[in-house]
């Protein structure tokens, strides 16, 4: 994958997202050693190119990088101060005139990424643009299933939330279909796009219905903001509808997970005692984000193993 | 003192308070030399969670960590937008995560960086939480005083300012008192707690009386903001009354020596003369702040000497 | 040069630039190799204080000094919150206690750096002082024009702009004309000191006059702001009179070269089909810019080449 972007998950075969998976599981032992640091990107530099303020995600990229010995270089920039599209490629391009060996980029924008890719002779990550993809998160959603489920084929998962505006449920539900599980989606109906079951998943209204016998449920961060208006009457309806607890989590099979892509609105959509219980999986979700933002910095750089 | 933490100097004995200030010496050097960097902890990960901003302390746990060879990551986040508790145990859960190997936090309210060592399992390093602790600071000055002086044990200590909100003054009051210092407070009486001498100290309201013959005095910032309310009338009645010029310096001993944490009001706590004058050692407690951090960060994360 | 500041062009002999350029060459060259990262200032601290805020040269910087392995440390304040000219030799000398080689400084007025290197004891470089210098600017411009044209003696230069209000402008006045070139200024004269010619440049407030026959036409970035007030009517009626398009670059020698400092205002100082075009050289002086700082940074704080 040496001097290819990764944009989406969308634009992955299977192969190749079982090749990031078990890069992965390597540089996750480098996370687990008293020495954490190799020397795979070393005189290498990364440019995190973040028009959307993000703190986890830019951290998991930064200590990913620095485990890999790269030099990591944070570039914020508020999407209001560069307003115009044309801005945005002149800032990727005077970063790029640097020499950068990856930028990655988080833009509000669907799309931004790609047309910094267009731009650029250096590998583009996109760290999350709009509506449109997060794909390290679902490859870190990914690998936390095979390593908890011991496969991903044949399982079922279920999404929960707000699907039409979720780069991440995009993401997973491309991710999650190429290595052959089911993937179910519930939500409000103002939340569900019309044309979701074109990308090969079952649209429900009824959570129940969604998370009946699944091995995995995925809950999406809800804007809190976006149930004030039009789309859903409350937060308190929303978390009393697809909120998960022990009632509804009752329906999933005995054994399932729970995945969250953080922050939690605690009370919205997981009880607390879901959040901090046995079924969820969200902390390893953070730690296999750095394995994986390893793994990907590492594949489209292009440096043999070390 | 691997694995532990560091939470306020009421929790240190006074043989860990001298191995932290023999380490320093140590550390010291190493800001002395052409190549300021030593390998103790090289492939360490450390994480500076400021919730209050602060480019001083931030910056000397940064230059610190790097001349230790870890990889330092900043994450700073006002307080407003992290309001609450539950949010801030959840953002640090997620950077401990990440599998860093020390974590400094400072927060606007007392016991924060408790409740987070309680949830992590790396060591957490308290950077300054509210009117509580800021044990770092005292360990600094305490090198500097020991260096100025040659020891601590049978000094006389004046600090000066508002008592009351000052972790600076608590972490000094017991880092000092356990070192064998007397130690005297003095300021406007609002800002002397009432039960300040079960601490051991001994209270004024009369600055000359406080500083009568000390060997060291050291001035608080004062929060301007806090004078144009009840507890004092105007800052330059608290100048003239508790701000040290070359008349008040005289009642100390004569070879007296001046503290400051920074940043200085000049001309509210000191005169322009003392700040930059002979008796201040305000810039050697800035350098000696380095060598501590170092010091610190090197006994909690637990690497062998190099 | 070690242990010399660089705070103006205005400083610097005809020799000790063409040491830094020719010094220049040799660290482009590191930002070809795969691994972009030599050992020149390992262990060495450098700070970037920025008071007025700026992504592109602080990124430069910082990118500079990690290809030369030395420890960077961001310390970005905003002038407002530093308004006292005593603040800001505070905020100085406490970094310089913290014992950094070099001391990158940015700010809105004119004369801090200066005021910063008199009270450090360590080397200084101004990286952009309100209306007064840029020297890392103009060095990367020489570098540029050198690389492109073979020589800069006897070249003619044409600056274009808001001559009155640029540190760029000032730089390269001094810095072409030290080297031999002959440099002519355009722009509104509103925007033209008067005294102008005394640096020995040649005042044109005709663009066609000012460019005809030269070699480089250098285009200053308006400050779009200043146009609203009474210097100069409107952004539009600017653009037509001292925008560069086809039609006036015809004037210039055919192979004449197009600077720009960046960021471009597109279609304003620039008409787009030249921003992108054959003539225009701005990404290269983006990437000198990074050569041209490994080169300072390592001159002034003075190892040995390895």
């Amino acid at each position: 994958m040496i001097g290819r972007d990764l944009l989406g998950i969308e634009d992955l075969t299977r192969e190749e997202i079982e090749l990031i998976l078990d890069t992965s599981e390597r540089m996750k032992e480098v996370g687990e050693r008293e020495v954490k640091k190799v020397p795979g990107l070393r005189g290498r530099t990364i440019i995190n190119l973040f028009f959307e303020s993000s703190t986890r995600t830019r951290t998991s990229f930064e200590i990913a990088g620095k485990r890999l010995s790269a030099d990591v270089i944070n570039f914020s920039s508020s999407s209001s101060s560069l307003t115009k599209k044309e801005s945005i490629l002149d800032t990727a391009r005077t970063l790029a005139a640097m020499d950068p060996d990856a930028v990655v980029v988080r833009h509000a924008v669907s799309g931004v990424p790609r047309r910094i890719a267009d731009a650029l002779e250096c590998p583009v990550i996109n760290a999350g643009d709009g509506a449109h993809e997060h794909p390290t998160q679902a490859l870190l959603d990914l690998l936390t299933v095979r390593q908890k489920k011991g496969r991903i084929d044949g399982l079922s998962v279920a999404i929960v939330g707000d699907i039409a505006h979720s780069r991440v449920a995009r993401s997973n539900i491309y991710g999650f279909s190429k290595l052959g599980a089911e993937v179910r989606v519930a939500g409000p109906p103002t939340m569900i796009p019309s044309d979701i079951e074109s990308l090969g998943v079952k649209a429900f209204t009824k959570m129940r219905d969604a998370i009946d016998g699944v091995d995995v449920i995925m809950m999406l961060r809800i804007q809190t903001e976006r149930l004030a208006g039009a789309l859903f009457p409350s937060v308190r309806e929303y978390s009393a509808t697809f909120g998960l607890n022990d009632a509804k989590l009752a329906y999933a099979k005995a054994d399932a997970i729970v995945m969250h892509p953080g922050p939690v609105n605690r009370g919205v959509e997981l009880s607390p005692t879901i959040a901090d219980g046995r079924p969820s999986v969200i902390l390893d979700q953070v730690r296999n984000g750095v394995a994986v933002r390893m793994a990907v910095l590492y594949l489209l750089t292009g440096r043999a193993p070390e």
